[in-house]
């Protein structure tokens, strides 16, 4: 049975049911405005450990666990976890998931990777390959700054187009049957590079990946941005958002009515210090398991479009002189 | 329709079948004792780029676009392609795969990513979601050691337990229709932590791994080692191999007239110094490529089990005293 259309689009069968997600943050981002929505707060940057990676292992293991246990299942239960990061050779993933002894298929799509995981997580399920399937996505920021930018002993000043990158993880749980939300569609990015070099403005490359993903969208689909109650990107940020919502206009697509951002949601932009907004694929994961699930649930938001972005670049390809790709995997969501 | 059975491991109900492949390497799997099974041999190691990391990416992109050429379709066709490497951020494959313009899964199982892409792709295309795949894998020996290791100036000596990482690429075109061969099970493979921490001696760290997903793919299926005619291992080496065969003996199962490894096929162990044999995300996919499908296709191997191995650590965990998670994807393949 055929299951895709137009250029980049599935369309579920049996639309997957997001049976349940957990989320744990940091500190930081436990003072910011969505904390209410959060699962666990650490108190403690570190989570008991003694070096970043092992911090954000430790909360990606947390986190799925948690998901598991409100999902009512035993890890057993759970056929596939996928999951990404933003560390050299995805040790937060890795490191964090290999106490489990489940399946296991590690992502990198940067901060798209929790819609990287939903997508591929509800195809596998819709497909028949398995009953539950866990998705996740974490980041933390001391950890992304040592491998992308400074030790944060050197107190680098930052400017004002960077991101800040949140140390969170979101963990969703994906089942065959259930009473929804449900994930109904995705449309899966190709990569896009319009050419920016500058690693300290994500926002800038990742815009034009959002906008094209989300035009593949609505033509694949026939439909305009109004079919949903909220279009919801991953971490562009205030220059981010602003580029993305010119560019749509061009394509003559207004989004101002329905867009919001994770990265402008998860902090206050000017009382938190944090430039243009969050970052980090644990920015859009965190905010979707926790803030945007409620709403779902509460029919809040009867139809989203969730869209995490993600920047494609290393250390190494910046400090090459190349531009930096970037990638957007939309997944629609009906309560 | 459930097609998963056992406690990893998945049936197709119309098995995918690989209706092409491509395989680039360079110079040193030139003269190796598979070198006439690559479609291209590459005399520089540079692939005309201007660093290791762009060589990589120039070396995916080559491989990619000779795979579809081969498969008679233009790019427009490939719904997917799914692709990983070693390099951070899997940089390898991003920037390779970003000037097609198809919708993109990036990757991590670090050597064992071309098994993961054809067990995804497999159960994309089963699933009706995709009439044609395209999965990739590919390692770069000096990108790998200025990654992992040192830089090649230093002329650092290896010890005998090191493998070489291979200079290669393949890319494997699965389609939903066709002659075969075909895709008719995988096994996910979970992660397994033995607690090795010699980086230098990654068949060590990965054999448990094989031998975890070979036992569980065994006993799911309801079979023996004898099912196959052949069962070949991603970059165990020498010294994994070993590991492999007695570990699967203490588990009741006799590989030692079945089993082959990717990194003892590829070179000349002896004659090219290559230590404990070739490694690599690039060793599994190159040989699949070319050897084995070609072995396949003349019906001289009806029935392969492939089990890409990775070995899941990064410089950061190795320099924190942790141990080497590894993981291993068995994809059955029949003719």
């Amino acid at each position: 049975m055929k299951k895709f259309l137009g250029a980049q689009t599935v369309r579920f069968s049996q639309p997957p049911t997001i049976k349940a997600a957990a989320s744990i943050v940091g500190p930081k981002e436990g003072e910011g405005p969505l904390w209410q929505s959060f699962d666990v707060i650490s108190p403690d940057v570190l989570f008991g450990m003694d070096s970043w990676e092992k911090a954000e292992s430790e909360m990606a293991r947390q986190t799925v666990a948690l998901a598991a246990q409100k999902a009512g299942l035993p890890m057993e239960e759970i056929r596939y976890i996928l999951a990404g990061d933003l560390l050299n050779q995805n040790s937060g993933s890795t490191f964090g998931m290999r106490s489990f002894g489940r399946p296991f298929f590690g992502l990198f799509g940067a901060c798209s990777a929790i819609g990287e995981g939903m997508s591929l997580g509800a195809m596998l399920i819709d497909g028949g390959f398995a009953d539950y399937v866990i998705a996740n996505a974490s980041s933390h920021f001391c950890g992304a700054e040592k491998t992308f930018r400074f030790p944060l002993e050197l107190g680098t000043q930052r400017p004002p187009t960077a991101s800040w990158t949140v140390t969170g993880d979101g963990a969703v749980v994906l089942a065959a049957r259930g009473e929804g939300p449900y994930i109904t569609a995705v449309t899966t990015g190709a990569i896009v590079d319009m050419g920016v070099t500058d690693a300290n403005n994500m926002g800038a490359a990742m815009a034009p990946a959002a906008a094209d993903t989300l035009i593949t969208h609505f033509k694949d689909l026939h439909i305009q941005p109004g079919h949903y109650d909220k279009i919801i990107t991953g971490d562009l940020g205030k220059i981010g958002q602003d580029l993305l919502l010119a560019l749509m206009t061009d394509a003559g697509y207004d989004l101002r009515d329905v867009h919001e951002d994770c990265g402008l949601l998860i902090y206050d932009r000017q009382g938190q210090d944090v430039h243009a907004g969050g970052s980090g694929c644990g920015c859009s994961a965190a905010v979707f398991a926790g803030y945007l699930l409620n709403q779902l649930r509460k029919k809040e938001i009867k139809r989203l479009l969730f869209i995490p972005t993600g920047a494609l670049h290393s250390v190494a390809t910046v400090q090459q002189g190349e531009t930096m790709p970037a990638i957007a995997h939309a997944v629609a969501i009906e309560a």
